[in-house]
C-alpha cells in the first residue's frame, strides 16, 4: 500500500552511465545504484536496464513513483523524449509511458537541468524561496528555473537555457554556432579556450612547449589564478564579467533573487563571485546589491537524483 | 448587486494626465474620461481627483471594482505604490487601500507596464495563448510579461524591465546609466541619439545646419528609412539587430513564444521585423523559426487601460 512515507526511485540517465537511488519522501537517499547506458544496444536495451535498475533499488520495499531525468527536449506532461544528446536514437520516445507499463509504476519525467534546479530547490541551496534560477557551468552552460516554486518549461519545454545569453555579439564563438553566449566564457570549454588563446596555443599545431598548457583544466587554471596567475586570473575574470552580465539580464527579466551557480566551473565560486557582483552593481540600478542571494549550488552530483526524486513524489506539476 | 455582467473601473495615472474608462466584462469600453493629475498639489488633491474620476465614471451604473495601473516600483497584493517616476511625493504609498476607503469600492493596482501585457493577452494581440513578453519601445523600453496567464511579478515586484537586457557591453550609454542596454538602441531617445550621431550633431552645440536633424523624431527618421535614406537605414538596423539580440536571450530563457513589440517605435515594426528575424536565427539554434509569434501591440493606448480592467475584475492573481 503506498503510503505518505513510502519512498521513491529517481534516476539520472547519462550518455555512459545511469544512476539510480531509492529516496525517501524527506530527501534522504537510502540506497544507490549505477549501471552503464547500453545505448549501442538500442532503446529494447536502454528500457530493459533501466527497470532492471529500478526493480533492483526497489528491492522488496514498496516503491510509491519513479522520477526520470533526462538530458535533451522533454515534453513532461506527456513523458515524452523529443530529442537526447546522450541516446541519439530517440525521437519522439514515449518513455514515461512505456517505462511505466513495464514497471506497472507512475513514472514522471523532465530535462536533468530542470531537475537540477528542483533538487537545489528541494534540499539544496535554494530551500524555502518561490523563486530560483541555476546555471551549471559545466562542459556547456545549463540552466533550470524555479518560478512560483515549480520547474518552469515554457511553451515548448526548452526554457532555462541560460547558456545563451549573449553578453557580446562580437565574443568568442560559443558550441551553439553564435558568437559571445554568456557559455562562450563561463564553461569548462570557455576557460579553456580563454586559457589556451592567452598562451597562443593552437590545439590543432601544438608546440612542444604547449603541452602543459594543453593538459590544464578549468581545476588547474583557477588553481594557478589563486597563486597569482595573471594570465589565470584575466581568464576567470573574463568569465566572471560575462556571467556578471548574464545574471543582470536574468534579474531585470525575472526580478529572481536568488541565483545559484552549479556544476565543475562553479569550484571557482571564489574567483568569480566578486566580478559577478561588481557587474551586478554596475548594472542593476535601484537594486539593493544585498538583496540578492548569489550562491554555489549545494547538492554537487545528488542535485539531478533529488529533483527526479521531488518529481516522483508529485508535488510539482509545473 | 454586483453581477456577472458588471463592470469595472479602470484607471492608467500618468505623469500629466489620469485616464480613466468604465469597462464591460467582455472588455467593450462604455465610457472614457481624464484629468490633469494634480501632481503639484500632493496625494490628498491626486486620491481626490481619483475618487471624482472613478465616481464620473460609474454615474448611476453599479460598478465592481476599480483597477488602476501606475508607473514604477508598485507591491501589487498591498496596494502599495513604493515609488513612481511621475508622482514624486510617493513613497510607500497605500494608494490602492486608500482609495478603497474613499470610493467603497475594492481597488486593486499594478504596474502600467505589467497591466499593457495583461491588456495585450486579455483583449489585443496575445489572446489565446498563455504565455507573452512585451516589449514596449517608448521613450525608453519597458516590459511586461505574462506566464501562466498571469502577470509574472517576481521577488519584488520589478520583473519585466526587459529595456535592461544587455545587447553589447562596449554600447551606447543607456538611461540607466550602463552601457549597451536593448532601451539604449531601440528606445525613441536611442533612435534620435544615433541618429544624431549619425550626422555628427552635438545637441548641446548645434550647427546651423543641425536643425532639421535635431527636428527629427523616430517617425520622421523611420519615414527617411522607408524613402531609402542610408543613415535612417543604418539606425532602425542597429535598432532592430539590438532588439532581436535582446528577444533571443528572452526566449533562451524562458521558451516564451509570443513576443509584442508596443510603444511609438513599435511603429517602425516594418522596418524592425525583418532585423529581428534575422537575428533569431542566428542565434536561436534548434528553434523553428515559425514558431515564434513576433507582432506588433494591437491595443495602442488603450492597453493599460484594458488591463486595469482586466485587474479589476480579478482573474489575475499573479
Amino acid at each position: 500500500m503506498v503510503q505518505r512515507r513510502t519512498p521513491v526511485v529517481a534516476v539520472d540517465i547519462g550518455g555512459t552511465s545511469i544512476k539510480g537511488a531509492r529516496v525517501a519522501p524527506d530527501g534522504r537517499i537510502l540506497a544507490r545504484a549505477r549501471v552503464a547506458t547500453p545505448v549501442a544496444e538500442g532503446t529494447e536495451a536502454i528500457l530493459e536496464a533501466l527497470a532492471r535498475l529500478c526493480r533492483s533499488l526497489a528491492g522488496r520495499h514498496p516503491v510509491r513513483a519513479v522520477g526520470l531525468g533526462v538530458p535533451g527536449a522533454i515534453a513532461p506532461r506527456r513523458g515524452l523524449v523529443h530529442a537526447s544528446p546522450n541516446v541519439p536514437c530517440w525521437h519522439d520516445e514515449p518513455l514515461g509511458p512505456r517505462l511505466a507499463r513495464r514497471l506497472g509504476l507512475h513514472v514522471t519525467l523532465d530535462n536533468d537541468a530542470n531537475l537540477h534546479a528542483l533538487g537545489e530547490h528541494w534540499r539544496g541551496a535554494g530551500r524555502g524561496v518561490r523563486n530560483l534560477l541555476l546555471a551549471t557551468l559545466g562542459t556547456g552552460v545549463g540552466g533550470g528555473l524555479i518560478l512560483g516554486g515549480r520547474v518552469w518549461h515554457g511553451d515548448t519545454g526548452r526554457a532555462g537555457e541560460l547558456g545563451h545569453t549573449v553578453v557580446d555579439p562580437a565574443g568568442p564563438v560559443c558550441g551553439c554556432g553564435a558568437r559571445g553566449c554568456v557559455e562562450a566564457y563561463a564553461s569548462a570549454t570557455g576557460i579553456v579556450g580563454a586559457w589556451r588563446r592567452a598562451w597562443s596555443v593552437d590545439p590543432a599545431r601544438p608546440r612542444p612547449r604547449d603541452r602543459r598548457i594543453l593538459a590544464d583544466t578549468p581545476r588547474t587554471i583557477a588553481d594557478r589564478a589563486r597563486r597569482g596567475d595573471a594570465r589565470a586570473r584575466a581568464v576567470y575574470a573574463a568569465a566572471g564579467r560575462a556571467l556578471g552580465l548574464a545574471v543582470a539580464d536574468w534579474i531585470q527579466i525575472l526580478d529572481v533573487r536568488t541565483i545559484l551557480l552549479g556544476g565543475g566551473v562553479a569550484g571557482a565560486f571564489d574567483l568569480l563571485e566578486p566580478l559577478v557582483r561588481d557587474e551586478l552593481e554596475r548594472r542593476l540600478f535601484g537594486v539593493t546589491p544585498g538583496t540578492i542571494r548569489l550562491e554555489r549550488a549545494a547538492l554537487g552530483d545528488d542535485a539531478g537524483i533529488l529533483g527526479a526524486a521531488r518529481l516522483a513524489l508529485g508535488r510539482d506539476a509545473g
